[in-house]
């Protein structure tokens, strides 16, 4: 192996939390070299959920490295199992796909991916185009290549089986036709979150079952959103989104934890490698402040998603929003009035508290307001029933307990 | 419920193993009466396996006292699955049929049938006219109806996953198919051997997820064969076919083991409920000869598969054969020639007996033979490589160990 390819392997393997097997890697890359041909990089999409945020970009950021490299990336738009919806029918919040709702999701997303990866020079495939078309005899020879005692290694399913709690027998199917994807198109790596491992070392099954060689799987870390707890997921209002606006962008970063700081360095920014592990030891020793490290995180962040100038203008925007104001020492999250007042309308404090943390229960929230935790532009207010009303000139604060600071706009 | 009514469930029920629900016969007996309608009798044949014998007659005639009984008979020919055999390709047992040996099967199969249940009058249903054009989205909601824990209580399944016995997905799928004919048929009954009842009720469990009122499974016992240890099977060797001549069926009959008799006039004959409870009673207390009650028996199956007359002269050939000869105490099993000499040439001792007696081990024949336990035309033979001519006019008499008589001709 040449150095330059040695350096290569390095940048790719760099911030992986699972390469399978261990040295897969470096065969596929081997593997290129000797044919002098391109790997192919697959990467699945779940339509239905087409707003990606930095969690995201996590896999993206390592799928652009391999397309830099002179790789080939095919995305799989999930349209098949979409468009099914649950097909129990009992799963309102899993409705059946148009075709045309699919094709426009996949268009948002597409413009989304744009932001990290080349997609001029990327290749989509929809899988309805191959599991649409697969017969009952189709689904009978693919199920057979593999056992029950396989697919019940997957945790959720052998945590739900060894529970009691029921597993249909249809969501047994799902990782194989996720594996089905990766026969068809013949990847060569999988890239997927630490929770998709066990689903793509399915397809590396089925496609050894057809005596090839399996890809391998690049698992990447799971980024914890800005609650410093959860996964960073909409579901839990948690999330950085790729097209936020530049001031808001801005604004949320520098409410990241600081003990997620170092994570972040990794997995969210493009700094160099070198430059990464002087931050991270700089926080170590405590020669460089959590506030610093944050607004050069933010920066960078806002640089990556719009361009340098604009991330210069949110750095000015915050500061005369905030620091200016002598609240530099903490980190007041931006939300946009219409997330939180419908049309503009007055609405009570413990509905506002409640969609400003949506992981709190309301009884946990009339307990903050009532023990006096709760204040609104500085003031504490006692009643969880008092209105209040939709900021009109001026942005709204509010402080829910110790490390909830939000200002509406 | 009127009297004949009564009668007419009382005679339904009677021989069955279990009825689920218990008082489902009668549901759909009343329903039948209401609506005034046929009931809708369904039973399922696996066309890989088209030689029909006694054990299969147990559920046939079951199924004829419904066809005299006024319902409607439908057979459906599993012909999707016998059409794709083994979807491993691993199991040389079970190749794929084309389409002609799935039609010629179910002809042989019909023409059999006609022997118990009257084939003008029913209706046969091939079921790859349905599960062939099932796509992936018909699979996919057909498996959403049932849980992996409903499918793990089948024994097979359960007992090979607590023993770590590999199940490979697609045969969790078979009893769906299975269920899936009973939705496309509309069956108010499906019958079966107890061994079937899981499958069964898999029809019933996915008529009700459709809203329908579900099938009642009759599980009919099953027939233990002429060896008297193991159910009634072709692989075993211990069969009555129905289709046998007439002799050799009256032979064959002759050799049931006498702990039987009870069990063969309830399910193989079709004396009345009367005469058979009368010659239970009279074996019982012994005062009806084992072997007058096989003469018995062995003239009605004659007379049910033939003909009165044909049954009178296989008697006649049994008598002249062996109990004018002094071996009344014995019952000979009529062997034909051809099935265990290849074109008449000589065999080795020990290559016939273990044509006679597929259950025994070449090394307990050798020990049987050496230990002179083994006779031809009455002479003890002690070598196992002894040549053995096949018989020309004259039949050849070959005893093996206390038990086996064989009469081969």
């Amino acid at each position: 192996m040449s150095a330059n390819c040695k350096i290569v392997e390095e940048n790719l393997a760099h911030g992986v939390a699972i390469i399978t097997p261990p040295n897969g890697l470096s065969e596929k890359l081997s593997l290129a070299a000797r044919a002098k041909r391109q790997l192919i990089i697959k990467l699945g999409f779940d339509p239905t959920a087409p707003d990606l945020h930095l969690g995201h970009a996590v896999v993206l950021r390592k799928m652009r490295q391999f397309q830099d490299a002179g790789h080939k990336l095919v995305i799989i738009i999930g349209d098949f199992t979409a468009r099914i919806g649950d097909p129990t029918g009992r799963n309102k919040a899993r409705p059946p796909l148009s075709e045309e709702e699919v094709k426009e999701n996949a268009k948002t997303y597409l413009a989304q991916l744009s932001k990290v990866v080349d997609t001029n020079n990327l290749e989509i495939r929809f899988n309805a185009e191959w599991l649409g078309s697969m017969t009952f005899q189709d689904v009978l020879r693919l199920l057979s290549k593999m056992t029950l005692a396989q697919i019940l290694q997957r945790d959720d399913f052998s945590n739900r089986y060894n529970n009691s709690i029921p597993i249909s027998m249809h969501e047994l199917l799902y990782p194989l036709m996720q594996g089905q994807d990766s026969i068809v198109i013949n990847s060569d790596i999988e890239m997927g979150g630490t929770d998709q491992l066990f689903n793509c070392l399915v397809g590396r099954t089925l496609q050894e079952a057809e005596g090839r060689s399996g890809q391998t799987v690049l698992s990447m870390p799971l980024l914890i959103g800005l609650d410093g707890v959860e996964k960073m997921s909409k579901s839990k209002n948690n999330i950085i989104g790729l097209t936020e606006a530049p001031d808001q962008m801005y604004g949320k970063a520098m409410s990241i934890p600081d003990a997620l700081l170092p994570n972040y360095l990794d997995l969210v920014t493009d700094f160099s490698l070198q430059k990464i592990n002087e931050m991270r030891a700089a926080l170590a020793d405590e020669t460089l402040h959590p506030m610093e490290a944050k607004k050069a995180i933010a920066h960078n962040i806002v640089k990556q998603y719009h361009s340098p100038e604009l991330a210069d203008s949110a750095a000015l925007f915050f500061y005369n929003q905030f620091q200016k104001k002598g609240v530099e020492d903490k980190s007041y999250i931006p939300v946009k009035s219409e997330d939180v007042f419908q049309a503009n309308a007055s609405t009570t404090l413990v509905a506002l508290c409640s969609k400003l943390q949506p992981g709190m229960s309301k009884n946990q929230i009339r307990r903050l307001i009532t023990s006096h935790a709760v204040s609104v532009n500085g003031k504490k207010i006692e009643d969880p029933q008092a209105s209040v009303s939709a900021p009109v000139d001026a942005a709204l604060k509010v402080q829910i307990g110790k490390r909830g600071y939000f200002f509406i706009s």
